[in-house]
């Protein structure tokens, strides 16, 4: 169901900071960053294999991330049809966020599986934007 | 500096009912188990991509991760040569919590960054053993 670890979320405080952690000293490409005005997020793509590292900074009290801590936020998967993946859950009895799918950094299709069903786990199903 | 995203350590409660959703439900391939009685832990790999979800679940109120909550415990990335990887992160200021690998799943060698280096997230290094 799931091709890779299309990214993991994780808040920080500042953005600058965590690029130079992520960027610099780990070396990984900056391949995206975007402001979601309407999220109240600054999110950063990091490269890392066929995965990326998903920085986030709330940039107010009515963010999405507001109140929760810095560290690691969610998980994500790839998949190849969101659609499918959310039909094959659901028969599934999985409990889900987003029964449609909605819009994702660079053009792709998101939804989330409550943590409830995943272990206490935030998990993210992508599917990327046609290239 | 960074291959992949080798792993997310993911602590649950109870293997069995994380099997069923990691392993049936989502469709990854289980392709480890693992007691380490030295550590108070079982481990299960799960396949997904190029990476693997790695399940942790605390044996004894003496296991290393007892008192962790349920839920996203720390990021591994894969590199070629950890004691080079290593090497370049102290040379680069970072702070290590091992500055010597150690005995990892797999026969592999790991090596934990303190999450005061990365913005909040416990972060491991792996270097797979040969095949």
């Amino acid at each position: 169901m799931f091709d890779r670890i299309d990214h993991v979320g994780i808040v920080v405080a500042d953005i600058d900071s965590a690029l130079a952690v992520y960027g610099e000293t780990f070396g990984m490409e900056l391949v995206h960053r975007e402001v979601r005005e309407d999220l109240g997020l600054e999110i950063a793509l990091l490269a890392v294999g066929e995965s990326h590292v998903e920085l986030l900074v709330p940039l107010s009290e009515d963010s999405v991330i507001a109140g929760a801590g810095h560290g690691l936020h969610h998980l994500a998967y790839g998949v190849p049809d969101i659609d499918a993946a959310l039909a094959q859950l659901g028969e599934r009895g999985v409990e889900l966020i987003d029964s449609v799918p909605k819009s994702g950094v660079r053009s792709s299709w998101i939804a989330f599986v409550h943590p409830h069903a995943t272990g206490g786990v935030l998990t993210e199903l992508v599917e990327a934007a046609e290239e």
